[in-house]
């Protein structure tokens, strides 16, 4: 097979995507039960399987990179899209990386003795079968399968259809590594059309965990339309809360450094809050470096007050994910009023306060409700790869765990197994109860 | 406010769960900074409420048994219902002992340098606002309503309808012992009403679980009707695999027990799967102990050779969860085709394996996809309190954590908080990047 071809023959009329996706979970079932070293020669043979195919690989990208030329897609999301060598092979060694990471899978959480010769252990295993929908980006691809493979998961991609022949090349590619190390290459499968992923919301059977990647609006529709349970952020509204007692200095450095070094990134800010008494001093200061680098301001009644040049900002500003080089500033009158309006306005991503006053930090961190809560540093540390993970699923924006920067943790789940001699309930219930001892061995 | 009136004035016309909803998170949030003892004061104060409106609490339960009676509710349904002072004080004994339980919130999980003077934490924090919806069960709004105050949560109760009376006048007190110690009662609010419950599904804005008990056509319509995150459990239809190695003797004492102690219970057996190569041995000496205890058993064609007596069980027996004093028996060629079946057929509760194969028990363990696979012991050990978690919330059947018995950890989530001194993003990244530390603390 070539890497042209489809893996999963999409084409045929008599395609069943319930049948693919009881193939994945039949190579799931398998995958689930590797052994670290196996998963991470599973991996390595899917990087050298791709650093095999990288004419193919390139040559599918170059056709798509052609069409979206044609059809004028836009300048961020072509850079996206675009593959070319250095960037393969950075992104195969990243591959190569996920080998590197601990297995997430077998870890013993409670080790606990209930009576003699009765013993509790609580393990970490694989979700099963996972649904990853995301943008046009061929990177994510091999991000994405690796990930799956070292967490014991089979998984079930969707791409953004401007990148449909790089993914199949991708997947290809990955999937010749699987067979060349006896694994069934189904662990691995593409789909290519938006009915598809329609019906991979429904297969709530097979599919485990949705991972889907995008606009806001794609997030809910997903949330809306499926049963499986669904890691997603849904938009990015980080705060900077400039204290009474900041220091201006690391104010101004760490609001430019979150909204500046990347705005359309999730965890940039999009909203300035400043402390009445300090905005006379911070916002003058503020506002020229950021202007400097041609954010556009708008403001509140007390901002204008100070920043007389710039437009005003309406309730609409505060709850909306700009993506670019424009930041709302508000004047609050307390540390209560900026808590109130990032627990009312904020998206639960990331919230940080710049103060030297250790019992307004403590205040904001307790109170705040977000995945993450940061003192004098930038929002745009919230990241799976900077908190040390290694890589990063996603970040979800949930108040339920995995919260925040998700790495390979979120694409396991547990068992308690139980080992007993012939025990029973009966001996320890009623008037003759034995009691338990719930010794932990860990 | 005698415990008689309603806490929440459901009868007004202006009422607006949302409202409710509102307050209850306004008071939640109060609730989450809360200290371990001041938490444990505001249980205690609970308890002694509770006490002290025993006799009020006794004549609402009267009340509504009478309405039970003369409307002819089922027997078990009616001893569910039905307090007296002793089973009030023992759930009130209960409410004590949530006190005495390791608080949830406060837990460090991460303790990490991620470079000098930079210092990541994940630290464990209530969820919020929890909907529990549950039985006509007086008991269990004393459980829940302790569980939520420990773990820092609001919780908003819908009980059955047949409960109504009971459940005001409990809520009342517990309100009262809120009160009594400076507490905002909106913590802990009660619904009456069906129409209610479908709003509170729709409040995900305010409500950050939900919490579904009762049928399983319950739970399903809950997760199909609601966008908040759902802990239940669909249905409890869990296997006894009797292998070719196992010690019979074990094995018919755990059939008995798993089947007839509490067949009500979602941990018992529904199904008993028996290798070809021990039916002989263990169906007849199983099936008379079985039918000794008034079980009506149900087998396959080949059961039946062993056990003519018994009726045919169909497709249908594999899927029923019987809740009743009735079990289903196939007899299966292999190892193989007891996990398949289990894989199948089983709801991802809890599945035991009796052999005293140590290989055999390993693979069924790895292999079987449930919350709780168990090796010569009872399902019946699938509980909270017997794992050791101290009180339970319910079991979940979901692949994803909290899974099989939840104990207050369910009821949390997490925060990560990053400290620094002016740290910014850009110091770590381009070609003079510096690199991280991510040195655990911990």
């Amino acid at each position: 097979m070539t890497a042209f071809q489809s893996p999963v023959s999409l084409q045929q009329p008599a395609f069943s995507l319930t049948k693919v996706a009881q193939q994945t979970r039949q190579a799931a079932r398998s995958l689930a039960s590797l052994s670290t070293p196996v998963k991470n020669q599973a991996i390595e043979a899917m990087a050298q399987a791709l650093a095999a195919a990288e004419a193919e690989i390139l040559a599918a990208n170059a056709t798509d990179c052609e069409s979206a030329l044609a059809s004028h897609l836009a300048q961020p999301l072509y850079d996206r899209l675009k593959l070319d060598a250095v960037k393969l092979r950075a992104a195969i060694a990243g591959v190569r990386n996920v080998a590197q990471l601990p297995d997430p899978v077998g870890q013993v959480q409670i080790h606990r003795q209930l009576d003699q010769g009765l013993v509790l252990k609580r393990i970490t295993c694989p979700l099963g079968v996972l649904g990853v929908i995301f943008e046009s980006r061929p990177d994510a691809v091999m991000q994405i399968a690796s990930l799956a493979v070292k967490s014991g998961n089979g998984v079930i991609l969707k791409g953004g259809k401007e990148a449909v022949r790089s993914c199949r090349a991708l997947v290809a590619a990955i999937q010749q590594g699987l067979e060349q190390v006896g694994l069934d290459s189904a662990a691995v499968q593409l789909l290519t059309t938006r009915e598809e992923t329609r019906a991979l919301l429904a297969l709530d059977e097979y599919v485990d965990l949705i991972i889907p990647r995008g606009s806001n609006a794609f997030v809910r529709y997903v949330q809306d339309n499926t049963r499986i349970p669904v890691l997603g952020h849904a938009e990015g509204i980080c705060h900077l809360y400039v204290d009474a007692a900041a220091d201006v200095e690391k104010g101004v450095a760490i609001a430019l450094d979150a909204k500046v070094g990347y705005p359309s990134a999730c965890n940039a800010i999009e909203t300035l809050l400043v402390h009445r008494a300090i905005a006379p001093q911070f916002l003058p200061t503020a506002a020229a470096a950021l202007q400097q680098e041609q954010v556009d301001l708008r403001g509140d009644a007390a901002t204008q007050t100070f920043l007389p040049d710039i437009i005003p900002a309406s309730e609409s500003d505060w709850a909306t994910e700009y993506s670019a080089r424009i930041l709302a500033i508000k004047v609050v009158d307390s540390l209560e009023a900026a808590i109130d309006h990032i627990n009312t306005y904020g998206s639960r991503h990331t919230e940080a306060i710049i103060t030297e006053d250790e019992a307004a930090a403590a205040s904001f961190m307790d109170r705040v409700n977000a995945a993450g809560v940061y003192h004098n540093c930038s929002t745009r540390f919230a990241d799976g790869c900077r908190y040390g993970f290694g890589a990063e699923v996603g970040i979800s924006t949930q108040t339920m765990p995995p919260r925040g920067p998700v790495g390979l943790e979120g694409l396991v789940t547990y068992k308690y197994q139980l080992v007993g001699d012939g025990h029973i309930v009966a001996t320890y219930s009623g008037t003759q109860a034995k009691p338990f001892q719930h010794r932990d061995l860990l």
